[in-house]
Parts: structure tokens; C-alpha cells; sequence
């Protein structure tokens, strides 16, 4: 070879060598860029489309009505071995190798709950002067199906009324409000000593007790009007099983009690080395024996009742006038000094209540939690409060579970599910999970979903929570079909029931706020988690009832599921399609899914509610609360911007702490003073609101107390004070979503 | 050329080719693994040890000593003209374009505060029976060195403190302690009606005022034993300017308040139109008109009483023997009939108090803060007190700022210098602050540190924090060189001088714990986060002084520094590098340098002292509280393994995810409902602590009320609620350090 060959050889050589590290170097990505499939995943991946559209393709309506057959086969009230059963149940479910989670454990607490005696019934008795028993109420419900003969059917009862047999003359009292009480007395009617017979709804269970010991009410019944639950159907054969209706015998059992959690352990778990109160220093408890019977039997009562006749408002659908009383008719079924016996032997007892939690762990941020739960006890069989919710729940994690045991993925963020116990006695089972993990959850919960009764009715989506899961609801709900004949998405269907306009998005569904019916409580007013409760519901222009009509009674079966709520399982499959969505999104998108701009809307229309209101009241002062109102609209837009100019979502450390903005906003409406007289309730715009005046609720009820006594300087204090509360609330809020190096 | 020499090229080219191309993947990193200097930091960059020495090296004792000349120039109370004066240097220097922070701000609050009159004067007199004044005390402190004589000197006053003009005979009450007073009327006197002259130490200020109160005291005097101070010195040419003693005239003012935080506004930042208490409902004032006297007058007053003789321990340096009152001797000074007349004529006014705050945006997680802080008011011209610890922020600042503008260095988390206005008057400023940013400081703060008094002495260090904070004072403390002569570095000199046994490491300086003496007050026990104090201070062998001598007197001056506490301020720069070693290893390290393990040893510590107090006392079963500290043990030992087998630490999140747990394990000792009558204390261990059984506050405070009346079971009821608050807290605690996808 030539000199000048071997130059150009080795300079070719050199140029190719050169051309192969450069391409080597810049066209070869890393292999850290590129994560196998068995490999850990890449902190930037999002949420894939195609896996909300596995997941709710896998989610089978049969399997749910399996579910919820099982679920429903006898009665599981808390703590009963049914109820222990299904725990078992449960485990094995989520301990499956094929379909199971990550992990399924059990955890106990020992909480008070109240039951009638097996010995001695709870009875109602019409008691004629001379002592002779001239009527005694139903002990138990009649056996229609065969299911309410069941000896475990637990007899109706009012759960912590006090034991007790008090007798007197019986007055009808309405709602049991204490506007109710108040006008049985401007009628002239002496309260004290009487027995007074009110209907379900208007108040809560235990306030009705409340409200007449006040007035010297010695004893409570309560009964559910068939005006006011079956659209006015009273008959034997227009009720269950031959409609949806409440049979005659029907009784709505409940807890009476005031607050939420185990009465005796307050703010601690209850654990069996907990701090206890005494009983008798338990706040709360309804103070007089108090039963709830069948409208059957309120009918033998009310339609003989004498005195006035009630307002127009008050009269029911019972097939009589109602009187007000107080005492029985001369011409009547009974004489006209006879009285009513109310007698109570329920017990308080202290038993072991079992949650089950099932996790499976998120493969980028396990340390943020995304919880799903429903509670698992039931009155009696409960096929639809709770059944229907654990079935759903049964399912969601069936599909994901076997997802995850397949390899085929797993969630950025942990995904915990819990079946909570002892939700009926007052949400125990969920309040004492917050008890026990309160710091944990409080720095780590991205949101709360409770899915308890899935299905009321088949006619639309009802869904609950707070501003921030407004959008989040939305997507997955339109992206689930309808159930039934209709072409629309579940979202277009809800909107067609149930819309409002937005000052934001001009006309969309309306989503309610919540209360405290459900297990979200303690996490949303508590631990200030961002929360929502999803379910299928009435048409509320083809019936009036006000919930289904055999809740919390022993005809709410699964035959009554099957042929009247929801045949064909079609709408529990779409509330799972719908609850599963919003899990998925939450659970694997890069970004929260969370629309903090609604919480603007909502401050703006609290702020205009309370400018309404207050205008030119006693020196009160809005201009704070304008400013942060406005402030918190800022730092929204602001925030927005930011997010959305984030150069790329590569960088997990920017997404991480943009991320905790979003999820710890709904904290920082948190005040522990806010409310003192309640047990949990520290949410600033979502405590409980006895007012008319939509704006915070803390700021409405002092406004209203004002309004009583407006002389006394004292009450207008509570109402600044209140203002501050909120005022502080809301620039606390925009000072967490604004860039976080500035103070 | 053959075609084989032609084959032989081209396999050579291409496997020249492959090897240039698997060199280029292989042997060259990416670019994003090398930052350059100018670009986005890494977010795997550790600590550089190499910017401690930079920093250490820049901290320059002349500048602080040049700080402290400015900041003491005047008095600057609270909201005076000179307090303002120096919110504007701060404010100037940390907006500096060559040595400033990125950001400086005034957080400005309308908070209550306490003045004498500038019109009436508070006097103290002896006054005979038919009104003559025999006696009055001095009215402010003799002019010993000019800078006595400023007219902004504020007159001595206890803050706080009622008007009033009671006059009554005169008692000795030594501390004014509740046994001291007891003691007094063990002795047969009455103290119905009496002015009680207490001197300072042994109760809280305020407390002296309220337990005589209890006893029928009206009128408190308060002033300073030279035995307690002055090592015994008292005379002219003995103390200041020709030692640092107290001169006879220095008297110590200060807040006489309860709680601390503006008393107008507890929970609420003292915004102009946040909700006030009226004034009448403020509780924690003193009951009685107070005043501070010197010792000169005391010894007027002391020397001349009648009576028994006070116990040796009630004795001091007065140079005669003192006696308990009631009354004056027949043979002394004044007529025996005298009495003493305390003429308070303190005012309540709402002034606007400013903090300053200083911030460097960090580069990598912003959102994660460590504040450094110091009040900038003093009684008078506080050299010591506060402006010591002002010159060394101002130092650190100036060094820290300089690297920033400079472009060579950003910490990877934000950090945050504060100056807090109208500490004196109870750690007001930096209380309010954490009011106003209470949410946003509990999800984001990882330290607080505090240098208030810089240098109490030029002995040793002395540091205060919560257990995690030991092991970053320590390695700080290992890389100063310990001022003066002495080759050690501050933490061998800190060893000789304070040390004690710990179970886990051996023989190692002793860290104090926090109570409420500055302003990390909130932080540790209002929002839980890890906090701790540094200073220089006494050898114990060589004084028994309670603390400087000229603590808040006029004699508090820049001279009283330079000659007689740190001539050279060597010791200043000793804390000032011991302080920013601290801030940069919170600050800049990838992992948080803090010492969980050492809550390990604090929590079985806590356990012994209860099982040793608690040992067979009316069934209190302390087996909870075992469990508890054991799952905390494993948890933290699991923790650190876990953190040690990190196979990497270039997963961001994966180190932020641990970093959290680290940072929030504080907030999770957290309990709102812990003391519920005491404000802002929340933080279960380090709450005001009554008892000397030296485990969890709330316990061992109901233990010693439950041995007071062992008799009455709702006594033994608060020791097992306080039991049971430790246990939650210590089970909390534990979950936190948990894998975090476990419940």
C-alpha cells in the first residue's frame, strides 16, 4: 500500500470512528430514557387512555350482581358474625393471587354500638287508664319474601336511645323540629309528659329527641309517611314486593346519635387501651326512650288522635286528618284517656369492628394516596346501603388487582381501598382510620371517593364532593355510556337531570356538597381531603320519595335490587365505569386532575351570598374578606399559568411540587377552632350550616343567631369572629397556591 | 486494490465504526449529567463541602462587630422611631445589588403592646401614716456611660401590668413562688392588703404577680439580687462600666404576659381588621400593678423590714439580713407605720410591628423551606439582647447574598432570614407569622433555626432543639474551630464544658430543650416543626449569674460587648459559623442531615421516667405506651436501613419522598387537643412541663395533680386521657416512618 493509502485509510477510519461516537453518543438515547416493561416506570409517564378504556371494558355487570347477591344473602349488621363473614370475605378477595391486591389487611376497634334486647322486645303500646293493653304495635316487620323472618333480622330500634318506658297522651309533632314543638305549644297544647309521634325527614333522627325533651316530651315515635317515601302508595298490594314501595310494616332503623365516631373515644383510635369517657358523660345521645314503628301502626295512632287539626303542611298520606292532640278521640278506637307506652331496653355494648384495607402501591409516588371506600354493615340484609357500593368495589379491584398480578401495570400513586364497619352506628369505622393514621393521611391523601349506596334508582349520575373533584368527575362521566336505551354519556344524561350555571362553564351537572351521611365525612371536614360520593339516583320528576323506600329496613333485599332498582345491573355498572375512571385519573395522571379554579367560583358566590346578606348590618365590614377572595382568584389564574408553561413534565421534582399545591389546598381551608361545639368538623366552607345564607357556614349560623337577639353586642362579636375565620381560611389557601417562594 | 484488501477496509471502517459508536453511548455521559455552572442545577447535587469552608472562611468577626456598632447605635423598643429605622437597613441590606437575597419584604401586624407613660411616670415610695413620701425610688437607671441618658430610654415597667396606685406594708416573698407565698402565711403573715417584694428567677414573671395575688397581694415589686446576678458584686466601682456586673440602679424590664403572641388576637394574625378579644377577656395579664426596681432601691426597702427572719435560701447579697415583713423595723429608716405606694401608670396601645423577611429561592425543591430567625427589638439599646444575634444574621445574610448575586451558588432549598419585630412583648412577630402561614409552614418547613442572643458569655456553646436537629448542631460544631486561644473546635470545647451519657453515641454535649424563651416558641410547639437555638455562653465554674447581668437594662450596651463579653468578637463569628454550617447542611444537602434515631432515645427515656414514677400506681398500665416506643424503634431502624440501601440517590423522588418523612416525623407529635389551656401548645413532648418526672408534659403534669388528690378517680381519669395522648402521638409518629404504603 501506497504512503498517502494508509493516510487515507486511517484518516477514513478516524472520520467513521468520529461519525460512530457522535451517532453513538446523540442518536442512541440512554437506556435510563427508555424503561422496559419489567423495568421500574419512568417518573413522567401519564395516565394512558387505553387502560381507562381496558379497565371499563373488564368492569361486568353480572360479576357486581354476583357480588352483591352474596353480599346480601343474610343480615350482616356491625359486628355480627355475618358481618365478620364478609370481612373474611373480603380478605380472601383481596388476598387472591390472581385478582388480589398488594396487600389486604384487617384493622379492629373496639367502639361502642346499641342494640335491642333479644330478651325483652322494644315495645308501643296503647294503655287504657285501668292499665289494660288496648293496642300494641308490630315487634318485627311481616314476612313478605321470606328474607324478613330471617332470626337475625335485628328488630327495628332507635340505636342509643336510653333504655326507659315512659307513658303519657300522644301528640303528633310533625318533623320534630323546634319550630314544630314551638307551635304545638302556641296551639295550646301542654307538651309536658306527652309522648309525640313525628315523621322520618326535616331533621335529624336525634334532634327530634332533642327538640322535645326541650318542651317535656317524655317519649318519641317515629314512622315514615307514605307521602313522604312512596309517593303516597300505602297498600299492601301497591307496595314491595309488588312495587319499590315500603310495605306497610316497614320500619327505617338508624343511629340517634348526634355526632360521628365512637362515642366513647372522641378524637382518639379505638384502640382497647384507648382513653374512654364515662358513659354518662357522652354528649349526644338522644335523652328520651324513643322507637321508630311502621306506618301501618302510626296509622292506628295518628288517625285517632283528637284535638286541632294539623296545618296543611303536616298532614300526610295515611288515609285520615291528621290532629294534633294531645290524647285519643272520644269516638275512636281507643278511649279518651288512654296513652301511649313506650318501652326501650336497648343496650350499650363495646365491640370489635373490623375495617378491611387493600393497597396496591403506586410504582412512582407510593407515598400519596388515593383512597376508595365504602362501609360494610348493613341494618339488615342492606342488598342497596351498602351492598351495592361493595359490590361495585368488589369489582373495581377485581379488574385492577388482576392488572396488577398480570404485570401489566401499576398506579403512579398508591391506591388504598377500605371497607369500613360500623358506618351505621354514626361512621365509626372511617373516623377511627382517621383517628389512627390522622398524620399520615393529613400530609399523603390526594382524595377521598365513597362509594356507599351505588344505585337509588336508575335514572342519572348523582354525584357530591368538593370543588376541586368537580372536573375530575366530569371527564370520567363522559366517557361512560348511559345505562340503558339511551345514546348519551352518563355526563350528558346527568346534565339533561341535574344542571346549574356556572359562572365558569355556563350550563353543567349539578354537584351537591357534602354533609355527613356517608364515610367521606371525617376525611373531608377533618383531615380537609379532598373527597367525593358518587351513585346512581331518581328522576326527581317521577317520584318524590325521600330515599328509596325500603332503606334501612328488611325489605331492602337483593330481589328488591334486582327487579325494581336496577335490572340488569346496568346502572351499578356504569357507576363503577364512572368511579373507576376517576380513580384511574387520580391514581396515574402526571398532573392532579384537580380544578382549583371551582373552588374561585365557590368563594365568589359564598362572597356574594354573604354581601346579600350583611349589606349594611351592624358595622360589619366585608372589605377583608373581598380582598382575599379576590387574592385566592389570582394565585388560581396565576397558578394555571404556571402549570401550564411548565416547559416539560419531564422533570418529576417540579410535577411533584406542583402536585402538592393542588392536593394540600383543600388543608388549608382547614381551622380546628372554626366549629368548637362539634367533634371532627374543621373544613371552613363545608361545616355544618343551619342557615339559609349560602356562605360559609360558620359565618351564616353566627349571622342568623345575631339576627335573634341584634341588641346584645355579644352575638355580633361571634359574627366577626366568624369572619375571620374565614378570612384567614381563604388567604391561607391563596398563599398555598402562590409561587412558593414567597411569603 | 484486492478485493479482499477492500473487504478487509470496510470491516475494519465498520467495526472502527461500532466501537466509535459504543464508545460515544457508553463513555461519554449526557449532557444533562453535567450541569454547567450557569444551567439548572441537578437535582441529585449533594452538599459541597467545599462552600462550608468558602462561607466559613467569608464570616468576617470585624462586620459583625461593625452590625453590632449600628444596630445598638439607640434604643429601639418595639414600633419605635429606631425600630424603624432598622426594618429599613434590613430591608436595604437584603435588597442590596451586590450582597442582597432574591426577595425582602416587611409582613407588617397592628398588635397590642405596653408603655409607661411618658406624662406620669411609675413611682415607688414609702409614704408614713399621715402621707409624707419618706422614700422614692429612682425612675430610670443612673447615667453611667452617656448612653443612659437617652430620652428614648423607656422607663423600667413590667409590660403588661394593670394602672393603679395600691398602697399596703411590705413583705419579702423571695421568688413569688405559690410555696413562697404559702411559706410567708405558714409564718403567720398576712398578706391580705400588702405590697410583696419578690426578686427574679425561680417563677415567670407574671407568675410572681398572679400567685400573690391569689393571697391577697396588691401590689408587686420585683428586682435583682446581686447574688442571683452579680456573683455578689454591688457596689459602684465593683459593677459596670468597671466589670460586667449590674450596676445598684440597672433594672430588668420585660413582658409580664402569660402566653405569648399578640394577646388581642390568639390563632388569628393580628391583621388591622382580624377579630379581637375585648380587652376585659384577655386572660394572662397580671392581676396586680407591678414594677421593676434596682437593687439599690430594693436594698433600701429589704434592709429596713421587720419581722422573722427570712430561710437562708430567701437570703442574698444585700449586705444584710433579710427579713420577711410585714412592715418596717421601728429602729430603721422610715417609722414603722410606713407603708409602700406602687404607682403604675402603664398603658395598653395597638401599634403596627414589623417583620422582616429575607428569602433565597431554592434551585431544585423551592418549595421546601429552612427559616433562620431573630427579633429585632430590645428594651433599650440591646447589644446583647437582641442585636448580637442581628449582627450575626446580618453576616450571614451578607455572605450567603453575595454567592447568590454572584451567580456561584443557590441552595437547594429556599431559605428564609427573618427579623421579628416586638419579640420582648411576648415572641409576637414571629407568632403571628406562623398564624398567617400556619398551613403553609406545616407542609413546607423543614427547620427553624434561631440565634437571638448571640453571645451570652465566650466560654462555650450552648444549643437548644428538638432531637433531630442534634446531629447537624454536631457536625456543624466539629468543623469551627472553637474561639480564643484553645485549639479545640466548638464541639470539644462545648463537650468539656457540658456533656452528658447517651445511650447511642456515648458522652456528647448536652442539647438543651426548647421552652418558650424566643421565637422558635411557635414553631416548635405550635406547628411542630424541628427547631433549635445557638448561642455562646457562660463557663458554670467560674459564674452562678442567672444571666448576663445587664439582661434588658440601659447598661445593655455596644461597649458592654466589646470590652467585657466578646472583645474580638471571635465568639460572634464562632456562632455565626456554627449557625450558617447549620443552614447549609439543611439547606443544601440532597438527604436532610437529621438524626431520627435520636427521638429514639428521647421516647425511651420518656418511657423510664414514667414506668419509674408510675410503678404500681392505680392501675396505670403503661404496656401501650411500650408497644408504642417499641414500633417507633423498629420503625426509625428500618427507616435507616432503608435510606442506606437507596441504591442510588439519583432518583429525585425517591430522596424527596424520604425527605418528607424526615421532615413531617415532627409534625406528628403534633395534638391540638393536648393542652387545651394553653395556647399554640400542640407539640405532645415539649409542652410546659410542671413536674419534675421528666417524661411526655401532659402526663406527668396529671400525675402530680392525681398524687395532690389521690382520692378522686377523675384525676387518675386525666393521667390515663395524657397517657393516651402519648401513646397516639407515638403510634402516629411511628406510621409516618413506615414504608408509606402500609397501614
Amino acid at each position: 500500500m501506497k504512503w498517502w493509502k494508509v493516510v487515507l485509510v486511517v484518516v477514513a477510519l478516524a472520520a467513521l470512528f468520529s461519525v460512530g461516537i457522535i451517532l453513538g453518543h446523540f442518536a442512541i438515547p440512554k437506556k435510563a430514557d427508555q424503561p422496559e416493561s419489567t423495568g421500574p416506570p419512568s417518573p413522567s409517564q401519564d395516565l394512558d387512555p387505553e387502560l381507562l378504556k381496558t379497565v371499563m371494558g373488564q368492569l361486568d355487570a353480572n360479576r357486581i350482581q354476583e357480588n352483591l347477591r352474596e353480599l346480601s344473602l343474610k343480615p350482616h349488621l356491625a359486628t355480627s358474625p355475618r358481618d365478620e363473614e364478609l370481612v373474611r370475605l373480603l380478605l380472601q378477595r383481596w388476598q387472591d393471587p390472581e385478582s388480589g391486591l398488594d396487600t389486604a389487611t384487617r384493622g379492629e376497634y373496639e367502639v361502642l354500638l346499641s342494640f335491642p334486647s333479644n330478651e325483652q322486645p322494644n315495645t308501643v303500646q296503647v294503655v287504657n287508664p285501668v292499665g289494660n293493653i288496648l293496642f300494641s304495635a308490630r315487634k318485627s316487620e311481616e314476612d313478605l319474601t321470606g328474607e324478613q323472618g330471617d332470626t337475625n333480622v335485628v328488630q327495628p330500634y332507635a340505636a342509643y336511645a336510653p333504655p326507659g318506658a315512659p307513658q303519657g297522651p300522644l301528640v303528633y309533632a310533625n318533623r320534630g323540629t323546634e319550630s314544630d314543638y314551638a307551635y304545638l305549644e302556641s296551639q295550646g297544647i301542654n307538651l309536658n309528659g306527652t309522648i309525640a309521634l313525628t315523621r322520618y325527614g326535616g331533621a335529624g333522627r336525634g334532634a327530634k329527641a332533642v327538640n322535645g325533651a326541650k318542651h317535656g316530651v317524655i317519649g318519641l315515635l317515629v314512622y315514615t309517611d307514605p307521602r313522604d317515601i312512596n309517593d303516597n302508595l300505602r297498600f299492601p298490594n301497591e307496595t314491595f314486593p309488588h312495587s319499590w314501595a315500603m310495605p306497610p310494616s316497614g320500619v327505617e332503623r338508624g343511629s340517634y346519635y348526634k355526632h360521628f365516631g365512637d362515642p366513647l373515644t372522641p378524637y382518639f383510635p379505638a384502640t382497647p387501651s384507648a382513653f374512654r369517657l364515662e358513659t354518662a358523660d357522652i354528649q349526644g345521645f338522644p335523652p328520651i326512650p324513643t322507637q321508630p314503628i311502621g306506618f301501618e301502626d302510626a296509622q292506628v295512632l295518628l288517625c285517632n288522635l283528637q284535638g286541632p287539626v294539623a296545618p296543611e303542611s303536616w298532614q300526610g298520606a295515611l288515609g285520615c286528618v291528621y290532629r294534633l292532640g294531645s290524647g285519643f278521640q272520644s269516638n275512636g278506637t281507643f278511649s279518651q284517656a288512654s296513652e301511649v307506652k313506650v318501652t326501650v331496653h336497648n343496650q350499650l355494648e363495646r365491640r370489635n369492628s373490623s375495617n378491611v384495607l387493600g393497597i396496591i402501591r403506586g410504582a412512582v409516588e407510593p407515598d400519596r394516596y388515593v383512597l376508595y371506600g365504602n362501609h360494610r354493615d348493613s341494618w339488615v340484609h342492606g342488598a342497596v346501603d351498602p351492598s351495592s357500593g361493595t359490590a361495585v368495589l368488589l369489582e373495581i379491584s377485581r379488574v385492577l388487582g388482576t392488572l396488577v398480578k398480570k404485570g401489566k401495570w401499576r398506579p403512579r400513586r398508591s391506591i388504598v381501598f377500605a371497607s369500613w364497619g360500623a358506618e351505621e352506628f354514626g361512621l365509626i369505622g372511617s373516623t377511627e382510620f382517621t383517628e389512627e393514621f390522622f398524620t399520615k393521611l393529613q400530609e399523603r391523601a390526594v382524595a377521598y371517593i365513597n362509594v356507599d349506596i351505588a344505585v337509588f334508582a336508575n335514572a342519572t349520575l348523582r354525584a357530591q364532593g368538593t370543588p376541586p373533584a368537580q372536573s375530575v368527575i366530569f371527564s370520567a362521566a363522559k366517557q361512560v355510556p348511559a345505562p340503558g336505551k339511551s345514546s348519551l354519556t352518563v355526563y350528558d344524561n346527568w346534565l339533561q337531570h341535574s344542571n346549574r350555571s356556572s359562572s365558569a362553564h355556563g350550563v353543567i351537572p349539578s354537584l351537591g356538597s357534602l354533609g355527613s351521611g356517608s364515610d367521606y365525612a371525617a376525611f373531608v371536614h377533618f383531615l380537609g381531603i379532598t373527597s367525593m360520593d358518587i351513585a346512581y339516583t331518581y328522576d326527581r320528576s317521577k317520584t318524590s320519595a325521600r330515599i328509596y323506600p325500603t332503606y334501612h329496613t328488611a325489605f331492602d333485599t337483593f330481589e328488591y335490587v334486582e327487579k325494581f332498582l336496577d335490572p340488569g345491573f346496568t346502572s351499578h355498572q356504569a357507576v363503577a365505569q364512572t368511579a373507576a375512571n376517576i380513580l384511574l385519573r387520580l391514581s396515574d395522571s402526571l398532573l392532579l386532575p384537580f380544578s382549583i379554579g371551582d373552588y374561585s367560583e365557590t368563594l365568589r358566590s359564598f362572597l356574594q351570598a354573604a354581601q346579600n346578606a350583611f349589606l349594611g348590618q351592624q358595622n360589619i365590614n366585608l372589605g377583608p374578606l373581598v380582598s382575599a377572595v379576590e387574592r385566592f382568584e389570582r394565585a388560581v389564574a396565576e397558578l394555571e399559568k404556571r402549570i401550564e408553561a411548565l416547559q416539560s413534565l419531564s422533570d418529576p421534582l417540579q410535577v411533584r411540587m406542583v402536585n402538592d399545591q393542588l392536593m394540600l389546598l383543600e388543608r388549608a381551608f382547614l381551622n380546628p377552632r372554626a366549629f368548637p361545639e362539634e367533634y371532627y368538623y374543621s373544613h371552613v366552607l363545608w361545616g355544618p350550616r343551619t342557615s339559609n345564607v349560602t356562605t360559609f357556614p360558620g359565618l351564616a349560623n353566627a349571622y342568623d343567631e345575631a339576627l335573634k337577639m341584634p341588641d346584645d353586642p355579644s352575638t355580633w362579636a361571634k359574627v366577626k369572629k366568624q369572619l375571620s375565620i374565614a378570612v384567614m381560611a381563604v388567604e391561607g389557601a391563596a398563599a398555598t397556591l402562590e409561587p412558593v417562594a414567597q411569603f
